[in-house]
């Protein structure tokens, strides 16, 4: 089987588990971790909430420092942690933070050298789903979420296809790439000079597309130094406004961009999910 | 003053802070973190809970990946996470993970080069809690905890101070350092090769040797890798029956060394201390 299991540990009466697995669609091996809940082990197949990661993270950072297993073992909810980007020694990548690997903004690159491997969209959106429905005992009820870059993965995923979403949430998202440093820097090498091109990976430019979005939900901090230069919820606001959409946006004053804010709030975004995911 | 904040997050409605400054006790530049529960900015002196950090930790781990700050919030208790060791350049270290920096062992060396730096004991017991009373609003209601070489040092601590702590619990902890591998390295570098000396560093030891001592909590996984060569909770069990003291000693089928066992269990560890800090 493509899936070989790397750690276990009992956490909250489930199990957080990691996994290397070949990605057909990276080209690449790649790491995941789940937490399966308490009822999993049970027998009862129970929905997912894929969860996409920020910058310079991997499958690690909310798995150990969200504190999401807890309400996720009450709920019966398992949750999915994929990698950011494509890795790899034969994948290509830069210096900075903010692009190549752990960096990969969750689209499909089209410009090389990044196309070959940096196809993160169809990677969080079709293949990983698919193979954890195939071997985990879970239903095909799916939720997402994400924070900063992966609040914009969430984001688009579920703009994309809003019918394989049953809710969308995110902490501190990017959620105008096109016009913050950036989305533009990421965007510029992964798609191109192009700017029309870059429209179909930003939220708000989907929110205008798109009839009907899955129950939508965003928290961010009011002391986040990223919050007006490169995420720009304001922006989120005005287009779901504009597109007739609704949007539960939460302002916390005092919550910067850090773990420590996501763990305050993890709980009542995972209640907010549990609600449409029938868990 | 003698505190430098150098990272400061909302965490819960209260404030997990980190600081700098410089050790008489160690002679070194030290980190330490505090997470001040919401009822510390509205004036009230809060009680302490002491966290003591296993090998290669630093005051960050336990702050990241427990999830206490919940709980500590809705309790109103302050928690404070020292290093693990002395720090810098001019500190003597070793290339192992389990001697020198990342691996003070919470006690006073003897041998030079050690002796310089290494005074972990007098530094948490002493010379931290001085300096948190004197700069922070907290009472002078203490409690300590740790984790593995952390949860030897919690002992420890409350065993030779047991007026200066109302109660002490551990996850893991090296119950028994004279007997095992960790303990024989580390106190033969430290300590010498005097073995008598070892015993006051010895919570087994120690057991026998106290009239009374604060309650004491101790939470275990029954699938943790170090649990019989290096932790043995059935020596802390026996000395603590022995010497007439009670010992809430709790086993965990499949939980194992990881901050996922600590996670799952520290709310009702905080609980614990909360009866006896009066908050």
């Amino acid at each position: 089987m493509n899936l070989e299991n790397i750690s276990s540990a009992m956490c909250f009466g489930g199990w957080h588990k990691q996994y290397l697995h070949d990605s057909a669609v990276l080209g690449c091996r790649m790491r995941f971790a789940i937490y399966l809940p308490p009822q999993a082990a049970r027998g009862d197949k129970v929905p997912v909430l894929y969860w996409l990661s920020g910058l310079t993270c991997t499958d690690e950072n909310f798995m150990q420092k969200a504190g999401a297993q807890r309400i996720a073992a009450e709920l019966g909810m398992a949750i999915v942690a994929p990698d950011t980007s494509p890795r790899g020694e034969g994948v290509a990548d830069d210096a900075a933070y903010d692009l190549g690997q752990g960096a990969g903004f969750y689209l499909n690159a089209t410009q090389a050298p990044w196309n070959r491997h940096y196809q993160m969209y169809d990677y969080v959106s079709r293949e990983l789903p698919a193979l954890i429905e195939t071997h985990f005992p879970v239903s095909q009820r799916r939720a997402i979420a994400g924070h900063s870059m992966g609040g914009h993965g969430a984001l688009i995923c579920a703009l994309k296809r809003p019918q394989d979403y049953v809710s969308v949430s995110a902490f501190s998202p990017i959620a105008n790439p096109v016009h913050v440093p950036w989305g533009q820097k990421a965007f510029a090498a992964y798609l191109g000079e192009d700017r029309q091109q870059w429209l179909q990976w930003d939220a708000c430019h989907l929110l205008g597309q798109v009839q009907q979005i899955p129950p939508l939900r965003v928290d961010i901090g009011l002391a986040d130094g990223f919050l007006a230069e490169q995420l720009k919820p304001e922006a989120l606001e005005q287009a779901a406004r504009a597109g007739g959409h609704a949007l539960q946006l939460f302002r916390h004053p005092g919550y910067d961009h850090s773990y420590y804010f996501i763990a305050s709030f993890i709980e009542e975004q995972l209640r907010f999910h549990a609600a449409h995911l029938d868990c």
